[in-house]
């Protein structure tokens, strides 16, 4: 196996965060359920929009948060996702290579917008995503460059794939690739309402070995088992899976191999402002850690760091660099 | 005269704000003057934005950021500015609605595109602008509703007009339309370097009587008279101006009329995290003081306020009610 060009490639929905600050109420009467991610079309996209406050843009995308983060601690990364070539494709592909991220994608000259995501950030931080896919839902085979597959470490799936039709096969044909060369596939399951849509399929994915690495929180461990006993939930994903790490927001998170299980504190956290892309921060500590033989505690630590970061302030981006961050945290 | 139906209604640039962190030796190395506002066509434009790192987008606009602080605070608020009807523009149009402002200005159908503005930040917290323009150079004296200016108690602009011919003109118009009915106009001078290539007309503009208010800093005011003793510039603007309000950054604020000096104590901040908007948000919440009568202290404390609130995070506009802020921090 030749060394690889990548530390992790990630493939996923290229979204555009549209964010604004809202109440309990406002996603009530919209009947919006908190914490979810809801897949929706272009007329109640609008209708959300109009009722919604001033917002903040950002771009996001769950795999795409997960790689500017590998990015930002310094590791080499590249980004998988579609875009129309429209005014917020352009500020998203910005985005997204200024961040040092190698993408490539070909963005579609017709057809629907960039995909958008109407964020709604609650006064406790929790965040309410109502997605518009756009442009990304035409992510297709023909996109997945399998040289560039090949030449990463950890190719890193997002479960939200699953939902447009063509990006699953994109998804399924990048997975073979990797494995086809001896590398690493790895899987967040995204969302607990994403599982209920998919919970066999995902379920197959892990024990059959498509992934190599599994990421969850416990709400979506405890779906995807359709469990209320996290330990249990817990016990049967060391069984079917190689390598998973499990958060659990305020608690920190649980790595879990065959051989063991690693429980990390954490990070302290002032004020959380906006709980948006927690989990794609998370991720990114975990596989860079893994990336630079931190080992599963240290691994899971700059998940807590990263993560800790970007809850503290609005969007899903990190803002600081997370290099910099670990060197002075986890200094010794 | 009859009761006013806007407490303030501001006349600027409506620009939308593309905002990255960058170090000093970027400005450096792009000839960027620290803490400027310099303005830039399409061609540098681009250069810039190829250069500069991720960003997060956000409505701006000198006199729209503090027509939205008003807003934020509880009062009547109407915004007039120009953006083409494109992506961006519609950004902006919900966003300045969205903050209950009236904002009726027609976009332009062809021509140029909404107006950005290239802001960098530097770790001090520091903000320099580029700002392309755009549509908002389009405004003119078409887009002056006599009867909406006749209906604000106050119209406010920002020196930042000067630059496109147009606009000038509408600043001109609106300010003969308010004195006409009894209205009072208020002017804040935007930028030292503003005042440089229009040093004359403002001088004129404040001494003629076209304003009534003025707002500055105090490097525009020095700017403004050529001086480099803030005493003596401070001195001369009192008998200039029939009312003046100073801010002098961690100093806090300086209010002059004919018969009064009122020095007003900043508010406390954690940390400054970008500057862009401190200006205008102390702009809203005097303009707001005045409107209820709350006095030169009371108004000065209410901007020096606002301005803590939108330099402690990424932005121009208030992320909290600044009615509640206003309601918590200075209740009694």
């Amino acid at each position: 196996m030749t060394a690889a060009t990548y530390d992790v490639l990630g493939i996923g929905n290229a979204i555009f965060d549209i964010m604004a600050q809202t109440d309990d109420a406002f996603l009530g009467s919209h009947g919006m359920a908190k914490g979810s991610m809801s897949l929706i079309d272009e007329a109640r996209a609008k209708a959300i929009y109009d009722a919604m406050g001033p917002a903040t843009e950002i771009s996001g995308g769950s795999a795409a948060n997960t790689i500017v983060g590998i990015a930002s601690f310094g590791g080499r990364a590249a980004f998988v996702g579609k875009v129309k070539d429209d005014k917020i494709g352009k500020l998203y592909t910005h985005d997204i290579r200024a961040a040092n991220v190698t993408f490539t994608t070909s963005a579609a000259t017709d057809g629907v917008a960039t995909g958008c995501s109407y964020i709604l950030v609650t006064p406790d931080g929790e965040r309410t995503m109502n997605t518009y896919l756009g442009a990304a839902q035409n992510l297709s085979p023909a996109d997945i460059d399998e040289q560039q597959i090949a030449s990463a470490a950890v190719t890193y799936l997002e479960g939200y794939l699953w939902d447009p039709k063509d990006a699953k096969e994109a998804f399924v044909k990048a997975s073979k690739i990797a494995h086809g060369v001896g590398r690493q596939v790895a899987l967040t399951l995204s969302d607990a309402f994403c599982i209920s849509r998919y919970r066999s399929e995902f379920v197959d994915l892990i024990r059959g070995g498509t992934v190599d690495i599994v990421f969850a929180n416990e709400s979506e461990l405890l779906s995807l088992y359709e469990s209320n006993d996290f330990d249990a939930a817990l016990k049967q994903l060391r069984t079917d899976a190689k390598l998973a790490a499990v958060t659990r927001s305020e608690k920190g998170c649980v790595v879990v191999a065959k051989d063991s299980v690693t429980a990390v504190a954490a990070s302290p956290v002032a004020k959380v402002v906006d709980t948006t892309g927690a989990g794609d921060l998370f991720a990114a500590g975990f596989l860079y850690g893994l990336a630079i033989n931190a080992g599963h505690q240290r691994a899971g630590e700059l998940g807590c760091l990263a993560a800790a970061e970007v809850i503290q302030h609005i969007g899903a981006r990190p803002q600081v660099s997370l290099k910099e961050l670990a060197r002075k945290k986890l200094a010794g």
